[in-house]
């Protein structure tokens, strides 16, 4: 049985810590920064450079083509974009490949559409994301919550446009997920022994047998 | 602890099945043609015509007051349907402060939004819910695949309409809900378990112990 597992979240949800602990509870792969670091590493790009580009993702239409990418001489930062997406792409596939694994955002649904992952959704109202991301730590202390708001609904914004840009689907829409968990002022610890029975289950319907 | 449970569901997901087997699972109530029997009693209606009203539902602009009903002299009709939609919402009042409770559809996340229920939704693909309407039984075996699909779509489109006028939300949207299930070619079966955990983990935040 393999299980690949992807989780899109809304920023300040909790979706990263419920995928890293639900990574650990099912004793697979959990990958984040190894994907950043692996694209630096065969694009030779700086890590912090990698993510800037990921993270600044604005592209309306992004014409991906796996396999190959399209190089125009006039646009080289174009190109950069499009090389970096071409390798996550590729990355993220044979992350898949090699073992069962959690994979956080990236499109990684998306992508891995042709492995059948089971396609998690994390969300939260915009009260309790301010409230997580006031507790999660120190980089956000010197936001009003206003500011914070702003800075949650922007990157929020960011994500849909992109993930339009890149699937042609509406980030988010239940269409594209097997489950969508609210997890508004919930402990996030609660939710893992739950969805791994849910895992468990599904994984006789999704997952075939090796 | 009280726990009160809504289910939303599109039409051929499975979610009365789960509706049901979760209350008997959780050893609860679960309320469905017992809203209509008392809808018909109170208002000295045949359940027929209450069934008519509920499921013919159509109105784009439902000017519901609660506690109160406008009376037009000049459209008895519409009056009927009003009088019909105010006795349901008192019911499902009634019932979520009786005893812990299952109550499928007719906008009872919304209508019970003060009683804080555990709000879930239940959707699947067009292609497992044709399966699922041609394994159910007789009532639509003389339609072709077609035809069927047709009805499918015809019934969601209805309840949208009827749910964004009664609510003024969008049916099916995640900001809605707690938890949105994808039963696409799943064994109804197999969701229970790990929802009643999933349910008992979040009465400890969800519900006010008693």
């Amino acid at each position: 049985m393999r299980r690949v597992i992807t989780i899109g979240r809304e920023f300040g949800s909790g979706g990263r810590e419920l995928a890293r602990r639900l990574a650990e509870g099912l004793g697979i792969e959990y990958y984040d920064r190894a994907i950043v670091r692996e694209i630096a590493k065969r694009t030779e790009l700086e890590e912090g450079y990698v993510d800037s580009v990921l993270e600044k993702a604005s592209l309306s239409k992004f014409p991906i083509t796996e396999g190959r990418t399209f190089y125009d001489l006039n646009d080289p930062v174009f190109d950069m974009r499009q090389s970096i997406y071409l390798t996550q792409t590729n990355i993220i596939k044979e992350m898949a490949e090699r073992s069962d694994c959690v994979i956080v955002g990236r499109c990684a649904e998306h992508i891995l559409k042709d492995y059948d992952p089971l396609k998690i959704f994390v969300y939260a109202s915009l009260e309790s994301r301010l409230k997580r991301c006031r507790e999660r730590g120190p980089e956000e202390e010197d936001l009003t919550d206003k500011e914070l708001l702003k800075k949650i609904k922007g990157i929020d914004k960011r994500r849909a446009k992109f993930y339009k840009g890149f699937t042609g689907d509406d980030w988010g829409d239940r269409r594209n997920y097997d489950l969508l968990i609210n997890t508004s002022f919930r402990d996030i610890k609660s939710i893992i022994p739950p969805l791994i029975n849910y895992i468990e289950e599904s994984a006789k319907v999704y997952f075939k047998a090796d």
